[in-house]
């Protein structure tokens, strides 16, 4: 009987929010070929016993004018949601990476801070080897190491990467990979650490060409961008383990909105983070339990990354979680 | 009697933008530093001869609270600028490269659609050249030109690059750039081509923590940023030789934009282009002339580049005007 309802639970209803998708934000081209991929990536994964995760990481971009030249964004390199792709892998997991175009990568984001061109050597002379351009391992310290893992990863087809840029592209391509990954039940998890706008302008508000500055200050009215979090956990991967992030500037409402949100959307954890402690300091909170992650400065330098301790808290808080969803089932 | 007159018009003036610079937009902390290093690498430049063209690339960032999470930005991935800078170098200019953090770079982006680990191989065995990381040149064919030449560059010491993020970095640090610069005269060109807001919030009434989404819609009511053309054409490097960028969506207007700017800031050049079209057609427009500049698509498929053009017709309008300069002064 349990088994029967929650395959009713997963069948797709349209939600009010599902309205609102398909009327104000335009759906990107390739979304279609993109849900098939993401659902052959997860059943593929999850026949030979392996989880799922689907990462959101980056801001999103959300335009002012439909020819677009101004936009809204969100602060968000990237970081969390490519270094915590690593250890998701690490962890035995495989990993659908929604990234903003252009913001940090698997891998690749250990690198980001210098310049390529910086790093290679160009192999003069008759010899051999001359005309071979060699990474100077000086400058890379670690790229031997990354490059094998990198390709491992690859080889392994363990990371599938997803670009989005705007807050439109966000949404459609989300909910999609909702609805994929909602075949392979409690094994997939949804990792939501994109910096995802509040607000936007609907289409039909927004001026076609750019904003002429002779016309005077600027006065935008900017709508709530619906809540999606509420039809993927109800809607759409109903079965799926759920984790949100919550940053503040202040940290006095920060646990409280981590609740509140946990309360509204019952899904399983919340990340509840401060901006400018967001490196050194975290808090894991689900309705049962609230466990503060630390790394130190000591940490840090030792090379101890905060994202390892988030990924190995939620991989755990999964495992409980699909033990559960199976004995619920019995 | 006019050299004098130009002395005094190049001497520090404090006009109404100066006071507004210093009251709204918060001043980065190293513009002092950055000066002096700007004015040492013109004066090392002009003392053989060499001009010297500060190039602003890429879109400013526009924090719509003080810890600041979202913010309005401009849409530039930085290409134009970054292009423009090899194509000056290659004209004898030395660069001073004032770009936003993480927008393209000059000799790098021509890789920038590349992961850069997908073009690295690692030689295994225990022979010879075991445990270099090498480049595939089946994957960058151009590396081993592109690497020579940036080291050439670098050699040279022809490239001086210095970032921003937001909005106030960029305006302080063009007007220090345009101070450092005042003191080579006529061989100094600005290059303009970064996409600078025209909107801001003064910091007075900025809230400190983020926006809450609770609170419901979000009114945004924004000021007009100075229009710091005019000081630095007028007071700051009045010798200089100035090119501002007019980009449009509606091609209608934009010849008629770009007067006006000639017209009200009295500078050398504006180039004009419309948003869908900029990589193949620009208009450049001086108070004499208009030229208009076209890469075909079989230019483009032989790798020819709009910047190209766009830098050879100035550094030909550059070159006239220091003569005339010259002639005037005696």
């Amino acid at each position: 009987m349990l088994l029967l309802s929650y395959q009713i639970m997963a069948e797709p209803r349209m939600s009010s929010i599902d309205g609102k998708l398909a009327e104000e934000f335009a759906v990107p081209s390739h979304v279609q070929e993109v849900k098939e991929k993401m659902a052959a990536f997860a059943a593929c994964h999850a026949e030979v016993g392996r989880r799922v995760v689907l990462i959101t990481s980056g801001g999103t971009k959300v335009p002012l004018e439909s020819r677009t030249v101004r936009f809204l964004d969100n602060f968000s390199s990237g970081r969390r949601g490519a270094s915590s792709a690593e250890y998701f892998i690490d962890s035995g997991y495989a990993v659908i990476f929604l990234h903003r175009h252009r913001s940090l990568y698997p891998y690749t984001r250990l690198f980001s801070t210098i310049n390529m061109l910086d790093a290679l050597q160009l192999r003069a002379g008759d010899g051999e080897g001359a005309g071979e351009v060699v990474v100077d391992q000086q400058v890379l310290p670690n790229i031997a190491r990354v490059l094998k893992r990198y390709n491992e990863v690859k080889d392994g087809g363990l990371l599938l990467p997803i670009e989005f840029n705007t807050l439109s592209e966000y949404l459609h391509l989300l909910k999609a990979s909702a609805q994929a990954l909602s075949s392979i039940g409690s094994k997939a998890m949804f990792y939501l650490a994109a910096a995802v706008s509040d607000f936007y302008i609907p289409a039909s508000e927004m001026p076609e060409h750019k904003i002429q500055s002779s016309n005077g200050p600027l006065q935008l009215s900017m709508k709530m961008v619906p809540k999606i979090l509420s039809p993927l956990v109800k809607d759409w991967a109903p079965q799926a383990f759920v984790t949100s992030f919550k940053l503040e500037t202040d940290p006095t409402i920060l646990l409280d909105r981590a609740r509140r949100a946990l309360d509204t959307y019952r899904h399983q954890a919340v990340v509840a983070n401060v901006l400018d402690s967001r490196r050194g300091y975290v808090v894991v909170v689900t309705p049962e339990s609230r466990d503060e992650l630390v790394v130190t400065e000591g940490d840090v330098e030792k090379g101890v990354e905060i994202e390892e301790r988030i990924v190995s808290n939620l991989t755990t808080a999964h495992n409980e979680f699909i033990t559960q969803q199976a004995a619920g089932r019995k």
